[in-house]
């Protein structure tokens, strides 16, 4: 999408380690209505998809996730990552390493939300490693639901997680995809 | 709001310990046409008091802060409770007790994103003690910005905490007030 690419170029900062900052428009700070054309975007992609629910994991999932499930009008699931006092033990969980935490976190996400008949779209702000996605991906196979698609804003194809779960069968529309990242600039991949 | 006290009422289970599990439709799957609503009369009730932007705090505030945002056409912030590598040091920070996860948090905001000309609509899912609130007001204090207004989803007024921001003189409006909670059933302030 030109739109999100464009205001990468514009907005994005690149500091050291190949750490690309958005947190003026994606995950601190949040572009509201930039995030309704990516929701907009993603609803092209995947309105024939009979898509029942987003499934998302917190935090920064969650803003873009719900402004998108106001197209595919279904309701949105996110993943908790720490375990709550509040939340019930009957959980389908998974292990997500962060490497910006550099921690590995159990997410979960309570039984009564997701069901076999579910067609689920997940939607998340970033794509690198595919660590959060595998972990989402494990939960809803663990539900006995369909991956029917995934939504990324940022994708940071060099990573390669992407394309791991691709040649594994996942469909996956990133909105933008960065082939290659460094102090000279960001190449986007077409 | 009624619509949300029906739902409060059809869809919300109380727990021991007056624990009110609204994670069918508010804090873990979101119902986002009832997050619209509520959006919706927010802005109602804040309309001309020039919000330049939204202030709230992850995790479960996120999505209805966004959905709201889309009314008032403003950004979202969102305080973030633990430090991520990849945030900044220059961060205003507050301390926040979370009585769900019986620990301190520290919650930070980029000093890049709030100045003292914002005024400020603090979003939120909850009120119950006021904790997560003070943080976040005493962050826009440090911006030297204006606290225009409070929105909350659902108040336990029982707890206090709504009354004693109220005494100070901040606007607070909860779409949903509880006067009383327990196995009998939930009453709610009018």
């Amino acid at each position: 999408m030109k739109l999100l690419e464009q205001k990468i170029l514009t907005d994005g900062r690149i500091l050291p380690g190949e750490v690309l900052k958005v947190d003026n428009f994606l995950n601190h700070q949040i572009d509201v209505a930039l995030l309704n054309k990516c929701g907009e975007e993603w609803y092209k992609l995947y309105k024939d998809e009979n898509i029942t629910k987003i499934v998302t994991i917190e935090a920064s999932g969650i803003g873009i996730a719900c402004i998108a499930a106001q197209y595919f009008n279904v309701p949105v699931v996110f993943a908790k990552k720490s375990k709550s006092l509040n939340l019930s033990a009957d959980c389908y969980t998974a292990e997500v390493y962060s490497y910006t935490k550099a921690a590995t976190k159990t997410v979960m996400i309570s039984k009564r939300y997701i069901s076999p008949e579910d067609r689920i779209l997940i939607i998340d702000d970033f794509l690198a490693n595919g660590s959060a996605l595998r972990g989402l991906i494990s939960i809803i196979d663990q539900a006995g639901a369909t991956v029917a698609g995934i939504g990324i804003a940022i994708e940071k194809a060099y990573q390669g997680g992407g394309d791991e779960l691709r040649a594994q069968g996942y469909r996956i529309e990133s909105l933008a995809s960065i082939a290659s990242m460094s102090d000279d600039g960001i190449v986007f991949r077409n």
